[in-house]
C-alpha cells in the first residue's frame, strides 16, 4: 500500500498539489461494462465545493472533472481511469511571507523533517484539493455500488458542543438514516435536521467571530450491502474503513456501531440478538454497527469519525521559522478558510466509505470456489 | 494487503485456528542482522497470556513459541522468520451443542455467510488465539525498534465507567506515560496506578457478578520515535494504526491524541505551537498525539482503542439456528471467558503498534534520494 | 511483492532452510469450499523427490506433508492453509570445512553481500527445499484449476545438447501434449518418450563420469484454460509466468509459444489466423502459445525454461575465501548431486504455472461488472 | 500488482489509450531531493519515437511530457510524479471497417473475450503509446540510477535472421558493451555496429519488400550495480527483470547471463570462478549474467528479449468477424507500420531494466538492520 494509492482491487492514485498544474486520480481495477460519463463524477464534486458562504470558502471557478482514458462509448473498458482537474493560476506570491515559517497545526513541520524539501505554495499533498481525487473515484464507486443496490451517504452530526440527536443503534438506524440523508443532501452544511443544522452554524459562527475555528463529527452508513464483505482477520471490513477515514485531512479518530460508547457498556447490552425475519436468519438489532468478526452482516454498516478544529485560524500564533527563530504566524491577507473543516469533510468521508465497499465488494468474489 | 498478512517492508502473516495443529506467524521483511532468539519473544508471549485470576480465563500449558526458520547463530538472516506455536489437544466435544446457533456478538454467522463454511470449535480465525501470531512478530519488532531508542507501552485505560485519569496532552506525556506504563507493566490487568486498578476491578466483579461482561479502553504510546514516519495521504502513520487497531477482535474505536475531545474544541486550544528547544524546532505540546499531516513529529505518538465488552456471557441469550428456528444461547459447560477482553488486548494493541512503526521506519528508508 | 510471498489473491508465502526445523507454506486466499487432503498434497511432494536413481540424489525419509490450519472436514474454510514438512536431522558438520569459502555458481557469495549474514549449512534460502512449498501449493491450486476444467503437465525437453523433438506449434499441441505428458508422468526423470528419456540419461552419464555436470530445459502447457486470463498491461499472463519460471533457483531464461525462434521468423508465419469452429471464434493454429496481448486466447499456454547446469560438480574447482584467499572448492565428503537440476525442476515449473494460473483466473473475477 | 501498476516501492501506473485525451504516468515513491525537469525526461522520449525512416513508422508532432506535480524548483518532492502527455486529434474514422473483425497476432480478440468491450480505435491499451509512460518512468528512474554510478544500455542484437555478434559472456562484457552501446545510441534503429546496422536493415527492407514483418532482439545490460540487489525467493531480480520485459508489447522470451545457451553446457563451463582482485572478492568472469541466486554479484546484470515480427502486416490475412463470419483483414488505408517491433522496443526494454533497478536499489535498503 504505497502512500498515494488506495485499494486492493479497486484501487487508485491522486495525485497533484494545489499549485501544480492539475490534480488527479488513476483509477485501476474498476470492472469493464460499468456505464459511466463527466456528468456523473461533476455530480459529486460540485457536492464537495459548494458554493460560498458563511461556512465554506469562496469557490472560484468549479472544478472541471475531466476522463481522459478507461471509459468508451459511455461504458468503462477495464483499463485504468485517469481524470483530471486542473488546477486554475493561483497566486503563490501570497506564501511567500510564510514560506519559512512552522504552521501550527499543519503538515510542512513533518514534511520538512521527511523530505527535506517542501512545496510551500498551498500545503502540497496536505492540500484539500488531494481529495478531489478521492470523490471522483468515490463517485466510479457509488456507480459500481448503485448497481448492486447499496447505497452510502454521510452527513455532519456535530460541530463544536453541538451534537445532532444521533439514531438509536437499532434496526431503525435505516429508517432514521434515511430522512437524516435525505435532509442533509440538501443542507448548505451536510446537516441532518434544520434544529441541528441551526445549532451548528451558531458554533461556527461563534468560533468565526473569535478569529477561531471548531471541530466537528461525520457519520456515515451503508444501506444495502450484502453479508460477507471484510476479510476475518487485517483487511477486517472495519480495519479498512478506520484505514480510510484516518486518511483524510484533520481526522483525529473513529468508531463504528456504538463505537467508543461501547466500551462502558454490558455485554449483555451490546450484543445484538438473532432472530429469524421472514425465513431470513440476521441480527434483531444493530448496535454491531452492521459488522460482525470484521465481516457485514448484511444490516447498514455505520460509523462516526471525529475531525480537529480548522488548523488555519485568523489568530496570530506563536511560532519558530526554520531556522528556529521566533515568529507570529499569520494568515496571508486574502486567505479564506473554513471555520470548521468537518463540513467540507462529509463528501470525502462519504467517498472513502463508497470506494472501501467497492474494493470489498470485488475482493469478496474470490471467497467461494 | 491479503486477509491474513499485515504490513509493506516488515510483513507478516499468521495462520492457524484454535482447535487445528498448531498457530503462527511468518515474518518476512526482517532485516538482517537482528538478535533474536525464543526467549526474548516467549516473554511477550507469555505477557498475553497472564496467569490466571478472576479477570482472564485460566491458561493451561504455557504457550512455547519455536523459531523455525530465519534466524541463524543468534541473529536474523533476512529470511522468513516462521514461529510455531502448537495447540494444546482441545476438547472440541463441548462445542456439539452449539455447532448450528448463531453466536450473538460473535464472528461465526458473517462467517457462514461469507464462506458457506465455519470451523466451529472455539471460533476458528476469530479465536483469540491467532493474536499470539501478532504479539510474536510484535515482539520481533521490538527489539527491532528498541536498537532505534524507540519504545511502546500500552495499558488499560478504562473498564466499564471507570476511567483513568488520563495525561493531559501536554509535551509531559512522555513522563507521565512512563509513571503509568511502568505500573501497568506489573499489574495483573495492565492497570497504570493502584487506583485504577481497584476500580477496574470492580467494574469486572460487579459484571461478572450479574453473569454479564464489560468494555474497556486500552491506550498506546510510542517514545523516541523520529520525525519523519508515515505517508502523506494514504499511508497516514495514524491511518497504518487505525487500520491495525481495528484489526483487533473487539475494537470499535479509536483515536489520536486528543481525539474525539477535538471534534468539540477550538482550533486555538487544539493547535500546538512550535519552539526552539536547545536549537532544535518542535510542537511545545502534543495536543496532536506526534503527528501531524500523518507523518510523526518526533514527539511521543499516543491514542485509545475502545473495545466492546466480551461477547461470550453466561446469561443464557436469544437466537436462532441455522434453520432460522428459535433458540437459546449458553455457554457451553466449563467454559471460561474474561469478563472484560480489553484486559487481554493490552499486549495486542502494543504488539500492533509495534508492528506499525516497525514497518513506517524501514518504509521511511526510502524518503530520501 | 515482498521476498519470500507469491501471488495477487491467492497468495504464498514459503519459509525454511535445509537445516532449520522444517520448511513450510502459507497459502492465504484459497476460496472456502474447495475439497483437500494431505494425500492429495503429499502425491505433488512424492513426484518431487522421486527414488534415488542415477539421476536424482537419494532421498531419505519421505518429506510428510502436514495441515495445520484452514482446513475443516476435509474442506477449505477461506483461512490460511499452513502447510508445514519437517527437516529430517541433517548433519550440518560437514559444512564446517567450506563454511568460509565462495562457491561457484552458487548464492552464498551474494547473501553475504546483501545481508552480511549467511547460514552455510546447506545453502539457506537458496536450498532445494524452499521448493517444498511451491509444490504443496502447487497442489492445491491444481486441486482448483481441477474444478475449472485446467489441466498443466511439465516435461524435461532437453538435457545438454538432446532435445526431445517439440511439438510444432499448431493446435495440435494439445493432442501431442497429452501423449508426451502422459510418458513423462511415469518417467524417472519426466521425460516425454522413451527415445528422448534415452538420450536424456546419455547427456548425463557422460557428465556424471566427467564429475560435471549438464544443463537441460523444462516445457510446460496449461489445457482447458478459460480465455481472458491475464491483464492487459503489466500483469501480463506470460509475464506473471516469466516472473514465476525464473523465481525457480537455476533458472536462465523462459519464452512462450514459438519463443526465440519467433524473433528470426516473419509475420505472415508467425500470426495465427482466426477461424469459426462450430460457432466459436478462436486462433486457428496455435504459434502464440495460447496468449494474445498478455490474455488467454482459451487455446493451450505453453513454453519453456532453460536451467543451468547444476553448480555443484565433484570437479574441484578454483574459489577464494572469505578473506580473499585463493582456495579450492570441493564438495563436501558424502554429498549427493543430481547431474542435472532440469530433471528436479520439472514438477517446480509445473507448481509455480499452476499457482499463476489459480491466482489469474481467480483475479479474472473482477474484470466485468 | 495491479494490472497497470509496476513496481514496489518505485512504483508507476500508466494510463491511457491511443485514441484518448491524452497518456500519462503517475511514479509514486521516487525519493525525496532528486533534481528533474521535463527536458531529461524528453530526452527519452524523443529516442523513443526516432525521425521517421523506412524502419519506424514516421511521428507527427513530437510527444510533449509535462510534469503535473511531484516536482518543485526543479526537485523532487517526495509527492507523485504525474506525467501527461496529449493525444493529438488521431482520425479514428479509419478504424471503422475493421472494428468488427478479429486482428491476427493482436489483442482486440483477447480483450472482447476478457472485458466484453474493446475500444477499437488503434489498439486500446495494446496501443505502443502505452510504452509513453514507461520511457518517462525509466527516465525518472535514470536520474536516480545516475547518481548510484548505475547505467543502463539496451541496443538491438539481432532482426530477423542477422544477429549482432554478441560479447562472450566475460568479465569484457562491460567494455564490449560500451562500445557497443555508444554505437547504438548514435543509430537510427539502436544497432551495436555499422555492420550489424546494415544486416538489420537488409533483413527489414526485405520483409517490408514482401508485405510482411520480421523478429528481433534486444539485449540490454547495466554496468556499477552494487552486489545485493534482489531478494533470495520470488523478488529474485532476473524474476523482477523478466516480468518487467515480458509485459512489453510482443516479447515472446528473455534470457539472462548465457541464458538458454547454458542449458546444453556442462556445470564446468559455466561456472564463474572466484578470485581476489585488489582485495576484492568477486566472480572472474560473467557468465552468470551479473546475477547468483537472483542477487546482483556487483558485475554487470545482462540479458536479451526476443520480440516477435510485427503482427500488423501489409498482406491479407484470412480472419473472421464478432460473429464469426469469414472475413480478410487488411490494414485500413493510410496505416504506417514498423517492419520489426524491436527497433522501437529497444528505449521501452531500457526502460524497464531501469524501473526494476531504482526499485530494487530502494527496496534494497532495507536488507540489513
Amino acid at each position: 500500500m504505497s502512500g498515494n494509492s488506495f485499494g486492493n482491487v479497486f484501487k487508485f492514485t491522486t495525485w497533484g498539489e494545489s499549485h501544480g498544474k492539475a490534480v488527479g486520480v488513476v483509477i485501476d481495477g474498476c470492472p469493464a461494462g460499468l456505464p459511466l460519463d463527466e456528468t456523473y463524477i461533476q455530480r459529486d464534486l460540485d457536492r464537495r465545493a459548494p458554493g460560498s458562504s458563511a461556512y465554506t470558502s469562496p469557490r472560484g471557478e468549479p472544478d472541471r472533472a475531466v476522463i481522459c482514458s478507461g471509459v468508451f462509448e459511455g461504458v468503462t473498458t477495464g483499463s485504468p481511469i485517469s481524470i483530471v482537474v486542473e488546477n486554475a493560476d493561483a497566486d503563490s506570491g501570497k506564501y511567500a511571507d510564510i514560506a519559512r515559517l512552522m504552521r501550527p497545526g499543519h503538515a510542512n513541520y513533518t514534511y520538512l523533517r521527511k523530505y527535506g524539501v517542501f512545496d510551500y505554495r498551498g500545503g502540497g499533498r496536505a492540500s484539500a484539493r488531494e481529495t478531489i481525487g478521492r470523490v471522483a473515484a468515490g463517485a466510479v464507486s457509488r456507480k459500481l455500488l448503485e448497481g448492486q443496490g447499496v447505497s452510502v451517504r454521510a452527513f455532519l452530526s456535530a460541530v463544536g458542543t453541538a451534537c445532532a440527536e444521533l439514531a438509536p443503534a437499532a434496526a431503525s438506524v435505516s429508517a432514521l438514516w434515511e430522512k437524516e440523508t435525505a435532509f442533509a443532501a440538501k443542507s448548505r452544511i451536510f446537516a441532518p435536521d434544520a434544529l441541528a443544522e441551526a445549532d451548528f452554524m451558531r458554533q461556527m459562527d461563534e468560533a468565526a467571530a473569535l478569529q477561531d475555528s471548531v471541530g466537528g463529527m461525520v457519520s456515515f452508513a451503508a444501506n444495502g450491502l450484502p453479508a460477507g464483505l471484510g476479510d476475518p482477520v487485517y483487511a477486517k471490513l472495519p480495519a479498512l474503513l478506520a484505514f480510510a477515514m484516518l486518511s483524510i485531512p484533520g481526522s483525529k479518530g473513529v468508531e463504528f456501531g456504538e463505537g467508543f460508547a461501547a466500551a462502558s457498556g454490558r455485554g449483555s447490552a451490546v450484543n445484538d440478538a438473532f432472530v429469524n425475519r421472514q425465513g431470513k436468519v440476521m441480527p434483531e438489532s444493530n448496535r454491531a454497527g452492521g459488522m460482525l468478526g470484521g465481516i457485514s452482516t448484511g444490516l447498514p454498516v455505520y460509523g462516526r469519525v471525529a475531525f480537529k478544529p480548522t488548523s488555519s485560524i485568523f489568530r496570530p500564533q506563536r511560532t519558530v521559522d526554520m531556522d528556529g527563530k521566533e515568529a507570529e504566524f499569520k494568515l496571508p491577507e486574502g486567505s479564506r478558510h473554513d471555520p470548521c473543516i468537518a463540513v467540507r469533510a462529509v463528501p470525502v468521508v462519504e467517498a472513502m466509505c463508497l470506494v472501501v465497499l467497492a474494493d470489498a465488494l470485488l475482493m469478496n468474489r474470490s471467497a467461494r470456489i
